[in-house]
């Protein structure tokens, strides 16, 4: 397991170890990790046959393996990919599937039962696409990806390698583009792509629209949460984490490295910067500066949002306050 | 009718009854109901074929039958049944799903159009499948369930005995579950389950995780809206209500007939107490006491909230009350 | 192109367009649009092809040709349409289709892979029914629609012409109606139906209930965003715009010519009057008037909210100016 982990091993190392468990969880057969020193105290009393932890961490006395490694959370991923390798679909294309007959499928794509993948898509190596899942015509995915049951990628998508599609999600939707005339708004054709970046990967049931002109963008590494709303020309960097039931009006640019809390919503047509924070619930109607903190509704500075909100909880003692300097003043106190 | 929903008659018991309406809508061969004495008076006027209606409650003069009984409501919904049976799918597997040899099913399952077992899965006597959903391998599904069009059952999830899955429903996807290494945001494996308890009824679109390690829980009777996200290790306990688009992040556990109001969301590794309500689009930063009554954004208790609501309302006139404080004290006035 | 758009040509009429561009990106041989004069200047130094422009407006000098119109942006949306006309799918019913024997198609009805109509469904001629989507016992579409990958038609629903249906959105499915009985809550059978007007667009992964008793409606022509909720008996009046993420609960009625931003909740059984609107974010508890904007949580006047927004910015400086006037009269200061 050291060996595997790339770690450097002390303590007992002859354990035969049969699963995982969290910390404090862990029994003499189980590998568990520590990610910060602040939670080594869980393991006290406990006898793990192993822990996963960075160097100069103090433990608690422990008669199991000390697994020494740089990132512990990472090693104990690749553990739980070693204890539950992934349940892959069968080899092939289904005998329900429909693939058009002009489809590219590359090396070894596994094909769900059921669905659809029509003329002109072409799909990389080693790329799976699940049960009832739909690959509209000319749409690209690279290698390696894993699209679910009943996701639908239409033919104006553009997918890196190493892409997760979550089930139902819906990627390359026409978006909310209407033009208002005297007979009702009518639909502005929606000719843009969706474009999804490398090991982007993204959860169930969200919507990202394509771009009007021009396109939609999630980039590299980018993972997204359930229920997720991007609408059309949206510009994702690489590296942002955005949580579930997050909802992006048309054009707005997010940067680099930055994460949004659970729902949170901007408007259209900002630009929020790299490595920028929008704490959950935040609501974004102006522009967020490169590496800052928002928070609140509208959302603003999250330090001046905590003053602001510990203000408002004093309000009616400040409404008293009021009332009586008034009465004072008037001498009727 | 009055043996069939188990009251009490009063009045015209020969009436014949063809529907059902609403109070005050409802004609001589219409059944309608009064939930509470409140409403009874929409009932003047009209003359309904058969009223249920508490002990006790009194009625303006009325022709026809009167029926007593515990909940009106209850009965009503009983009636209901009767007046408009649900439509059953055809008996069997249809030809054109895709069941695996392997998948048990139970006596009487009924499983729609291109519909997919996978192998291992075990479903109960009397379920339905519905048309384009998918059961993965080794999922379990009790009896007398019902699976709408085109939901997802992943194989680690668990479901009680009439258990309904919305459409497009997505129970035991893995969730957001990412540990950062230099490389870029890397998957932690989501091995735990997903265990739905006897009786929860699920709207459509939701996306409910299965557990990182450990589960992920609803508890029995529960009843879930529609676009609800439930993150890995969520605990919900038994009756609870939980209105539409709701979004509970990762581990956070809602006790027992806890009822949140549409749009609610509560961030990860909190406690919701027993019996607990938040209002609707309530933000839980923090722990809720069992009981509590919950509202606003930081969701506290509902009466401060309102308090400071209507405190927010008279800032501009606060703010203009200190300015001629400050004035008179200057002199100035 | 001129008589294509009905536009009055200026300029050179003889340039051949081949691609359509944003005005500043349009280059000699596009189209291109200028939809307020203010955006006008963005044609300065480019040499686009062709123009389409209100009557009056003042152009900066070009070389192409310059396109007199009433509606720029619906004559560009025209454009678009003959530049990237839909693909349509194959005519006739996919062979893995699921079709009743009872269902009735019109003409040209067009029907793709492995999805199902039930017995009794009746579809208006040149619908599209999509992929994997399903159309209940029952369910009436009009003419020319079209139902997107994966979504569902319950048999309650009732749809007019035009009517798009976005991917994976859910029409007519059982609303959230329970009753609460002692042995935990009970549903309560929804019977209603969902009824959806002529020309109206729904985004994907919508939810739609149908209604309990009596019907949930969406007014002609109104366009609603992705990941939409409208609970059972909502009524939606002709021509709104719902942005995505809106969320309205059951008995709402919202009038005609409404505008709700992305994320707005509605509590049940209120009233949005004709031509109102409600910015992204907003939280209504109370009725809108006809034609008022509203904003914030709770929902009010938008000029009042933001008045006490910016109130609220100042509240710690009122706080300490409220102690500095008690000091002052205490004579600490």
């Amino acid at each position: 397991m050291a060996e595997f982990v790339g770690a450097r091993l002390e303590g007992d190392g002859d354990r035969v170890l049969r699963g995982v468990a969290p910390a404090g969880d862990a029994g003499p057969d189980h590998i568990t990790f520590v990610e910060r020193a602040a939670v080594a105290g869980r393991l006290t009393g406990t006898d793990p046959g192993a822990v996963l932890v960075r160097e100069g961490v103090d433990l608690p006395p422990l008669d199991g393996a000390i697994l020494r490694v740089e990132h512990p959370e990472a090693a104990f991923a690749r553990v739980l990919e070693l204890f539950y390798p992934r349940a892959e679909p069968e080899p092939g294309v289904h005998a329900t599937a429909v693939v058009d007959d002009e489809a590219v499928l590359g090396d070894d794509v596994r094909v769900g039962p059921h669905a659809v993948i029509e003329r002109g898509a072409r799909i990389g190596a080693g790329s799976r696409v699940g049960p009832g899942s739909f690959v509209g015509a000319g749409a690209e995915i690279g290698e390696g990806c894993r699209i679910q049951h009943g996701a639908s990628i239409f033919g104006c998508c553009v997918l890196g390698d190493r892409v997760v599609v979550g089930p139902g999600t819906r990627l390359g939707n026409e978006g909310f583009g209407f033009t208002v005339t005297p007979e009702g708004a009518r639909r502005i054709p929606q000719v843009g792509r969706c474009v999804i970046g490398d090991a982007v990967e993204i959860g169930g049931n969200c919507t990202i629209d394509r771009g009007s002109i021009g396109d939609t963008i999630v980039g590299a590494r980018t993972k997204i949460d359930s229920l997720v709303h991007l609408g059309h020309n949206v510009e994702i960097g690489e590296d942002c984490m955005i949580v579930a039931q997050v909802g992006i009006a048309g054009s707005t640019r997010v940067g680099r490295g930055v994460a949004l809390g659970g729902q949170v919503g901007a408007i259209g047509h900002l630009t929020i910067g790299d490595g920028a924070r929008v704490a959950a619930r935040g609501a974004v109607f102006k522009d967020v500066p490169a590496g800052a903190t928002y928070s609140g509704n509208p959302a603003r500075p999250h330090r001046a949002a905590l003053r602001e909100t510990a203000a408002i909880f004093r309000l009616p003692d400040i409404i008293s306050r009021l009332g009586r300097i008034e009465r004072r003043l008037d001498g009727e106190e």
